[in-house]
């Protein structure tokens, strides 16, 4: 069993642990691991550069989350985490101290750093940081060339614009700021990198997790080959609504849609994403049930069943391991009603 | 009164720290500072880049020293200092651990870096830094341009030699190599940093202070253009001797001068500069006079006297503020009796 995965940040990576525990449980290896193969597309549009260290804020929060090491309070960089730097630079009055640059999270980007400058591309450099971390995935950046999304925002003056880099408008300014459009720089020039096509078009499965569907699996999306990809993909592509009545659960999606023309609702997205038969992505869609006492969009499913995506209701909120392992579990099944052969 | 020092690092601060406290009471400005302007030329050669930083040890500590942010205790590095990133670079399997790369030091060697890397010479990243620790000294870089010792050790074969960067061999060896020659690559190419051949030529006192007449005060030397401006200086040249009754009273000064064919003595490193009349550096000598329970050189000041270095024994021993500041004191005393004019 192959699965593959296009993921942001933290929805992705919490999927990806309940993913990796219900596979143990589906497909035991006889070791306590799995036999089951799982490859994870990252999103590295929200790549920056600050103070020369090269930051890929999704891919860590991947490999730290995976590999145990992620602070379970913030849900981003390191547990036990120190920010004696953060506080030197401020002293020396650097800009950019709006950037949660961890002291442990800043050795993970003087490595990789260090490996760029070598010549390294930025899969092979992941490999490595992987090789500590073990997460049990195989983790693909989408691309071996830099990209930066950039957040067109109103200028000072009424009638312009201005462009700044994404994690200044996400971090320093909370996705405040009315979003008009995102442009991924670089991106019409990237290539997939190595592996990335063949893991989705191979796949058993392809999963779209609650990830951002405009600044993490929008991003993925927009390299040059992947979109291609995953329409060629021989197995199914089941997506997960990050939306749940109308809301994001988790990070900013609501202030990223409206730029996109996509209203705040799973089955907008899933709309927005697109039926397989008529040109677009997914053969499946899991929305919330309303469980948890969260709004749900069981309503939706007729529609969108109607309109060629599968959809079906289940409990959507990760709340605990179980939760997130129970979610995998619900998107595999889909997923195997909805293959050409067995899974 | 301008006076220049060519300093490296915890001996040279030291020194600057009680030269800074006597200038006050003797130069006083009428606001808590001093008249007197105080150059410092500081030794670039023990540079390094690890981990893609660029760090200068020699710069660093003089500065922390004078700013007030250096480890009391440790003589390098910040007080308060926490090692995280260091452990975290260790878990990644990096190699060069044995630097002692403390977290609030990264801070500074990541804003040097960044600004040599935007193309600013390191005469002015090296001010950009003060602006923020206020020594009280102008600190000049000797050059600008990158240069490095490196320390030629024997090979594992016998018969054949290799060579180590100077912090290699200082630090993860403690200097317990034999060396057999100190080599600054870079050094026949490199020009005198901005300011350095004025500041020497013109001052009314140049000091060599007790920095390691090898590897820092040597160093210095070595750029073309620095050793004859100090035999060119207007001013006299008074040095103070490392060597304290044949024995460095910190560093291991022992462990350079043999390879460059220097006895361990006062006398031997005096000899070493020179007597500035015979084309040497050196107008006068502070030796050790024996306080303080340490064996001193007052038996060698005839001698060298005699050679063209006026020579003095005091008590070299800066074993407290006050004892540093008498240490200038002396220096400067002594180079008013061989200014040509009153200082």
């Amino acid at each position: 069993m192959r699965i593959t995965v296009l993921a942001g940040g933290t929805g992705g990576a919490k999927f990806l642990l309940g993913l990796r525990d219900h596979l143990r449980d589906a497909f035991p290896d006889g070791r306590g691991g799995t036999t089951a193969e799982v490859t994870v597309v990252g999103n590295t549009g929200d790549d920056i550069q600050l103070y020369g260290l090269q930051i890929c804020p999704d891919l860590d929060t991947l490999m730290y989350t995976l590999g145990g090491g992620i602070s379970a309070e913030r849900g981003w960089g390191r547990e036990h985490e120190t920010f004696v730097v953060k506080e030197e630079l401020a002293a020396y009055g650097m800009p950019s101290t709006w950037f949660g640059l961890g002291d442990r999270d800043t050795a993970t980007h003087l490595v990789r750093t260090e490996m760029l400058r070598a010549g390294y591309p930025l899969s092979a450099v992941t490999e490595a940081l992987c090789a500590r971390w073990e997460p049990g995935v195989r983790l693909l950046p989408m691309t071996d060339d830099r990209v930066e999304t950039h957040v067109v925002v109103d200028g000072e003056r009424p009638g312009t614009t201005r462009a700044i880099h994404f994690q200044e408008w996400w971090i320093r300014h909370r996705a405040a700021l009315p979003a008009r459009e995102f442009v991924l720089v670089g991106g019409a020039d990237a290539a997939p990198g190595p592996g990335v096509v063949e893991a989705i078009t191979d796949a058993d499965v392809v999963v779209l997790p609650p990830s951002n569907p405009v600044v993490s699996v929008g991003t993925i999306l927009q390299v040059p080959g992947i979109r291609d990809a995953v329409r060629a993909a021989r197995g199914p592509v089941v997506g997960v609504s990050p939306i749940l009545g109308g809301a994001p659960v988790h990070g900013m999606a609501d202030a990223c849609l409206p730029a996109i023309g996509v209203a705040t609702t799973a089955a907008a997205v899933a709309r927005h994403y697109g039926a397989r038969p008529s040109g677009g992505l997914l053969d499946g869609w899991l929305v919330h049930d309303g469980s948890g006492g969260v709004a749900g969009d069981a309503a939706a499913v007729a529609e969108l069943d109607a309109g060629g995506i599968t959809t079906r209701a289940v409990p959507l909120l990760m709340s605990d391991p179980a939760a997130s392992a129970a979610l995998a579990a619900a998107t595999l099944a889909l997923a195997a009603t909805l293959a050409p052969g067995p899974l």
